[in-house]
């Protein structure tokens, strides 16, 4: 019966999620859900990524936590539109459900966003479970959680479109084999790209950033 | 109506976790439920703690992962006894249930333990939510997470009765504001013990196993 429930939320979810994927269409806009383990760097990959690409993409963030508006915070000093989405409020969500970001997308100006990144709940596990009607999903893995995390938590390896491996500017002080990672990541997704980088220093953003820009305007033709 | 469905599967959660307490209680086993986020190093910190105190303290270990038996297997090499529970064979939940521990530890001679200690799946959030009869409850927060954890994931911090804040062999390479860290976690929960320590280099470990230690020796007394 639990899981009988579950599957009801879930089709109640997918039918939300579908009405964000249109609403988004409409508007041209691409959709990113960005997700990893509390702490992997969506932050600070996000900052970085808006300081870079704000010129070139109109952006705009929709921030999920917990509590506290810390991230939104520091996304807004960016210039991007931010919007804070606690899910506290909700229950204490461990994930972003489409109906909330839906509601949270009404708070932006659509007509002048072409590319809108979901910093998603910091959770390895649910949000792999919940279309929010995105276009693509990322998961960051930091470097410093290990090699294995692929195999371990398959699903959200299998549900994204790309991985980033973050702060490899800490890799001359751990016992982290990258060459096992990608092994990793390659059984549960054989063509997903992968990208090595550091949001601290910068590193390895620019094949990145190339990917996400490149995203955006292919969404932009279709679009049009 | 999703809300009072969920209240009724942690409401049969609590039954079985009471029967768990019980059943642990009459073993006079002290059982500790370890959680934290993937790659927090809950597995390494099992590791060097069963190798300082397995001569001393007779432990044994119930292991949680969605997938693999990465853990299972390099906690074996301690000579503890080991079981392993992998959550996908129950829909790849996110968390460890009482049910799903109380058949775990049928695999145990339980008549020769005085400490088990369950490494629960990796997630800040879910497995807050679901008592397994534990005697105590720790999170383990690695230094590479940022200190603003305990106030994004507040319900963890709360719930737990010790902190660990883990990998501080890498503090010389981060931007982490220990006392920031510390103010934090005593913002969510002003009395709960923390233990700063290195499970890759063993630096801190002395105040943890002497905690570790004195819950088992309390619980001894208690229950003769």
């Amino acid at each position: 019966m639990e899981i009988k429930v579950v599957r009801k939320v879930l089709d109640a979810n997918d039918t939300m999620a579908a009405l964000n994927r249109k609403m988004f269409a409409d508007k041209g806009i691409f959709v990113l859900n960005l997700m990893s383990s509390p702490g992997s760097g969506k932050t600070t990959t996000l900052e970085k990524t808006l300081a870079r690409i704000l010129p070139d993409v109109k952006c705009a963030v929709i921030v999920g936590d917990i509590c506290t508006s810390n991230d939104a915070d520091r996304l807004a000093r960016t210039g991007a539109p931010v919007v804070q989405i606690n899910t506290d409020e909700f229950g204490g969500d461990c994930h972003l459900a489409a109906h909330v970001v839906g509601k949270a997308a009404e708070d932006l100006d659509l007509d002048h966003i072409d590319c809108l990144i979901v910093e998603n709940v910091g959770n390895l596990v649910c949000p792999a479970e919940f279309d929010i009607g995105e276009d693509a999903r990322a998961v960051i893995l930091s470097v410093t959680e290990g090699e294995d995390k692929p195999v371990k938590y398959p699903l959200m390896f299998r549900v994204c479109d790309v991985a980033l491996l973050n702060k490899i500017d800490l890799l001359p002080y751990l016992d982290y084999d990258r060459e096992a990672a990608v092994t990793y990541i390659r059984k549960i997704h054989p063509q997903m790209p992968i990208f090595e980088l550091s949001a601290k220093t910068e590193e390895g953003f620019g094949p990145w950033l190339d990917w996400l820009k490149d995203q955006v305007s292919q969404k932009l033709k279709k679009d049009r």
